[in-house]
């Protein structure tokens, strides 16, 4: 990969070079303000070239998490329809994601670093907070969005640790749709019912 | 504290001895198959000394994991009482018992092993199954044990994750009581209804 030291880097190295520089960003600002300009500053690259490799923020901050997938198409796709089976569409896209993506274990990696790290776990809680809690109610109008966000997290989160990382039979083994629909009635009640 | 190296371990000392050993056969057996005569054997003590400081397996377990109470006599007075109100008990309980004892923040140093050491993640997946599973499922005679304490874990994990990990708001700073409310109903349900 190396064979060319003296080289300019192509669109690899740019892309590496933009995701170390968030890494760094998000690491010393936070991902609240942590911002695609900072990032792009750091990289000695145009802004737009950022938005041209990774579109949004939350994109860029998942790689720079090495997540291998870019949540907002998925959040969006799943936002839409009928908010009384969102619980459904969000516990069946949720396993079926991960599940397709389980070889690296990436959700292993993002649990370990929030344990171990306050900066990442930190991250992580702004993460959450600014773009799934943000996504989720915009439009629903729900009450308490703060606390049905955290309540939706606390049970895919600690799902995804029974599944994916130390993983705890019958559920490490059955289906994602199967799974899904266990949990299903859960984020619902979560999203809609009374909360406090 | 070795100000006096040449003497005989005392009762901290054969404690500490007790726990090395337990770490070490846990380790190389597995919760399962780990027993408090090889442990005694391994610590040069009698098993009745075993017994003595710790009382269970179960007890010798979490102390080894650095959890700073006693699991048996709460899972013990948790599963008295009526089962449609066991649900409620277990989410109260849980969290009264991790709030009485966060300062040292052991869960997050149980979920940072299990997710960085696969011994440590088939450990935790053992006891789990072995005692929360075989404890909460005798004289209940609930259908597929397994998985409804699998689902009942995750629940419980992931909101230990989002209170005292990466501490997201408002679940971080609510009344032990208050969160444990919002859990409840996901408890019981994981519990009684049915499961696939």
């Amino acid at each position: 990969m190396s064979s060319r030291p003296g080289r300019r880097p192509g669109t690899s190295g740019t892309r590496q070079a933009i995701l170390d520089a968030a890494r760094a960003s998000f690491n010393q600002n936070g991902y609240d303000r942590a911002t695609i300009r900072d990032v792009a500053k750091r990289a000695s690259v145009d802004p737009a070239l950022v938005h041209h490799f990774f579109g949004s923020k939350q994109n860029l901050f998942a790689a720079s998490m090495d997540l291998p997938f870019e949540p907002t198409p998925i959040i969006e796709r799943v936002i839409q329809g009928d908010i009384d089976s969102l619980g459904d569409r969000m516990a069946q896209t949720f396993f079926a994601v991960w599940d397709a993506h389980a070889e690296g274990n990436p959700i292993v990696g993002l649990i370990r670093s929030a344990t171990s790290n306050e900066k990442a776990g930190s991250m992580l809680r702004e993460f959450i907070t600014t773009e799934i809690v943000g996504r989720i109610t915009k439009g629903l109008r729900l009450s308490s969005p703060q606390l049905r966000a955290g309540l939706i997290a606390s049970q895919m989160i600690g799902a995804a640790f029974i599944r994916y990382v130390i993983r705890l039979e019958p559920i490490a083994s059955m289906s994602a749709a199967d799974l899904g629909r266990l949990i299903a009635p859960t984020l619902q009640r979560y999203l809609t019912a009374d909360v406090k």
